[in-house]
């Protein structure tokens, strides 16, 4: 009993953390964005953490932990217990660990909505997607379904979270379309500079001290001591991302922006989630070392294909998730995968192709279904709400104004120059 | 002793947590008020805790805590143990525990102050309060005092820290009185937009996760895994409250303005703070969603009552700090109150109106002393101290500028426009 | 195997709490400087937390912790062990809470860099200083080095964290030479404000929330629930820190400036890491507040001397890292040190002359080896690299622009005024 103890400490401390990335999360999008826009972004995350919090409670646990089959959790709905057996987690810690996980899933897919989206198309999707799209994919992967019924890896996310939300990211930004001013008649894109970077750092780096929650949480518990080295692969892997994409973007484009370079200490982080427990401290460099070029290359690549993802919710959390998911399939240690029977070793430890081929049906199954039912939820929604993106003149002076009918700044408000008229 | 070391541990992590929320405190007031009085705000924040602190140590904790009656404690001033007698918590470890609370309410009383009152007041109200308001209240409920040996059930201080701090903070708004252009001569108010919400709705977010270690803190250890129970708890009464707000406000003004959204997570929080750790889950929501509608409505009418409170500290800290110590009347589960010994099952679980009786004696007897004294000391302070307001030119120029002698932003002093002129 | 595996999980969450105070950096050095560098300073501060962790990873760990001799170890590089004995700290635990603190060290360091030193510069001394200069004060005194055998007692570090930082700081200070603006040719100085202050109050209140990590952790574990007591001290001395510093300035300069007011908590936290786990309260709070005047006279020293130090690294973690080292030299108790065989109690515990000695040495050591390898190192760079230091022009201009190429803050970009023009 008394161990059992210690891992509920252990987990609520977790839980702790892993709400604080909320915080991040915060600071980030309001970061990267601009101020007319803050308050609202600001404002969002706690409404959208609110209604995730609720249908978590009355639905989401169930739908995934619930008794049911191998696509869906069907029991534990409006959940309210506070016994303890004695053995394990007590229910309510379980409940609360997993619920913070759907709010990270959601606050990410909210990147794709950013700086154009009417304020009820976040609270009906906030409903949506935590009732009807994280909880599946979960499901799958961690509450007993098909996919890790196959042995599928994934320690604290990398898919389950990262890809999940990305994906209904990509199918916002895809519905909504770009923002006024980021495209140019000629096909050419102009940067609209986030206003605060200090805001996206301090961001960042609340949202890598909340991971650690998130990756050495996932043991789920003290045994071993294992935590300990679930932090340092996560360690490394952030600090390998931040760097590599601060040489690639000096490298290429002559300069080391930050934005860049933050994205690569998020990419590192996202890459180790689902390896985390799986590989070795050398790997976790290689894979954050790999995450954060990735990174620098997808931002390029969806500022080409034209999709306007002003928090680089597709590139951070989507390319990179799968990246990250894929890399146990090769890096995966026998003695954390094989021997003690979750999935295989990877290729490089001698385990074959087998489990890089379990990681890609996790990725692409959950990514096609994230997409799609996003995709679908949000097509209706436009239809049936007249349109989830607010006016061209109500983006133009701001969702402050327009959504909550005050400024973010109101003592410094954007000048109304030339470069404001035209909304960038 | 193993068990204890465990206690030790979750309290010792809990304390970090609820000094954390000083940080969300400063970013909540500087957030909600104006530039020219920001570097005042959050320094002062730093100097009090600074003041709270030492006046804990000196006689707060021995008022509170030390043999004496059912009115006041009188031993352990000047704390200094650091023996372990291997069970419970250490002294020292319940003492910093315990010292987190009474800079909690310190920080609370201060919202009263905001952008008027001189820093000295500041400085000798910290001591005045640290000494003679919160230990008084703190003996009464949680000390062995005559309030808590009624049964009074204030789990993590709805009233002992909450209501406490606000009925100074009520004191404060009256004896320094409305701030220049907040009311007009024919009785209408204006708002005074605070200057950054993205620091206000950080600081929320920061306060929600220094939240976890208030109430699952208040568990004093990990005997049943409750911790995990009294978290969820405080999840999901945040999580409506803030909804509900968003909601009440959207439905009545048209608009879901951003501080009402954000003061509803905070009276879900100060709601379920007295009752996390006796009620149901299903519970902690209703306590949440009413503690979200009353916010809404007392924020109007202390703006009627031309009672001038910027940072809302009447309305969140107060009048949902009294909802939330009642609700334990209606809400407390036997099994969690009757059956271990600590007051009455509530109304609804067929407990009578027993408990509610005490938790009314509590509200009602904290209240009026917490009030009364404050008022006190304050109307003395005023005259002896020529006035505890600054001059109006100084109150005009700002805070930082005339009591510490530099601006906040000094890249960014607002402009001398009509609307600063008049000091709005 | 219990008692272990909850030493492991506290220093986990020291270990997090630790690397949060890089966020209380980001904040207090932003805050204390110019918008122009406000990016910048944010962004490297993420760069320098990678660079230090993967070097550290690489040969850091290994030269302070490996098997050697009394000057340096020599083993454990390329740190990759997930192997738990079941006794004490698993070697990842150990060795991710060494990590943090070396990359406290560093950034404290780069203090003396600020607004002027080129990226490239950063990003070569991050990789110097985290491989030769750290380690080798951290093998001396915790490493099993010759000042350890010595009996030197510096609990968390204010000497091998920050009077280590501080010399390299120190060094950076000469070699860079002042900002411009800075120094008239009457050899007056000028106040060059730092542009937020909420962001430097909020960042003294972080590190101060991971100071609880810093010291209680190095407890390395939960034993006697000591580490409430250090966690105790902490506060005390941080606390009594900011009020002396406040009153100093209140005093003197007849304004209670918010910087100093802030410097003095960083000084009195500074000050107690050394001795929070050999002191008694009392102690603590005397400890804490010389620290806190010390601060003040300090910072006039340094800006008479001609030593632009923007963010007061070498008043805050030098000269108050020798003071609270030395301190240990008169009020170590015998039960805190005698008695468990760490060095002598200190001249006030009948101890004489002994401990203070050891001490002198320990900083005397230390600061020398610090300050002189740091100054060689910068003098090659800048030699090597062309200047270490930006050209005039992109200083004017600031280095968010020049090292970055894009505005921290692009909407909010200083407008050209004389003063801007003169690079103040």
């Amino acid at each position: 009993m008394k161990l059992a103890l210690m891992d509920n400490l252990w987990v609520v401390v977790s839980t702790v953390l892993v709400f604080f990335m909320l915080g991040g999360f915060i600071l980030l999008e309001a970061g990267s964005t601009r101020m007319k826009n803050a308050g609202h972004i600001a404002g969002k995350t706690i409404i959208t953490a609110g209604i995730g919090s609720l249908v978590f409670w009355a639905v989401g646990y169930g739908f995934i932990y619930g008794e049911g089959n191998a696509i869906i959790g069907l029991s534990n709905f409006f959940y309210g217990d506070f016994s303890f057996s004695g053995e394990g987690l007590s229910p309510a810690t379980d409940f609360m660990f997993q619920m913070m996980f759907a709010l990270v899933s959601l606050t990410i897919a909210f990147g794709g909505f950013a700086e154009r989206a009417k304020l009820s198309a976040y609270v009906i999707f906030a409903i949506l997607f935590s009732a009807f799209i994280y909880p599946v994919i979960a499901h799958w992967i961690w509450g007993g379904g098909w996919l890790g019924e196959d042995g599928s890896q994934d320690f604290a996310g990398s898919t389950v979270v990262h890809l999940t939300g990305a994906m209904a990211a990509l199918a916002a930004t895809i519905v909504l379309k770009p923002r006024i001013g980021k495209y140019n008649k000629d096909g050419s894109s102009n940067e609209i500079a986030g206003h605060n970077q200090v805001f996206t750092a301090l961001g960042v780096l609340i949202l890598w001290v909340g991971w650690f929650g998130f990756n050495a949480g996932s043991t789920f518990g003290v045994a071993d001591a294992f935590l300990g080295f679930v932090a340092l692969n996560t360690q490394l892997a952030a600090a390998a991302g931040a760097i590599a994409a601060m040489f690639i973007a000096w490298a290429v484009t002559g300069k080391a922006d930050v934005p860049t370079t933050l994205n690569g200490a998020l990419a590192g982080l996202v890459a180790i989630t689902a390896s985390s427990g799986f590989v070795e401290p050398w790997a976790a460099v290689v894979i954050g070392i790999v995450g954060g070029l990735m990174v620098f290359y997808s931002m390029k690549f969806f500022d080409k294909a034209r999709i306007d993802d002003p928090i680089f919710a597709l590139s951070v959390h989507g390319t990179v998730g799968v990246w990250g998911t894929l890399s146990n399939g090769l890096f995966a240690v026998p003695e954390l995968s094989t021997d003690i029977g979750w999935g295989q070793a990877g290729l490089f430890y001698g385990g074959g192709f087998t489990q890089l081929g379990v990681q890609i049906l996790s990725v692409v199954a959950s990514g096609i279904y994230a997409f799609v039912v996003s995709f679908i939820i949000l097509k209706v929604m436009d239809k049936v709400m007249g349109g989830i993106r607010v006016t061209e003149e109500e983006e133009i002076i701001g969702l402050d104004l327009s959504e909550h009918g005050g400024y973010g700044y109101p003592e410094n408000i954007p000048h109304p120059t030339e470069k404001n008229k035209a909304g960038a």
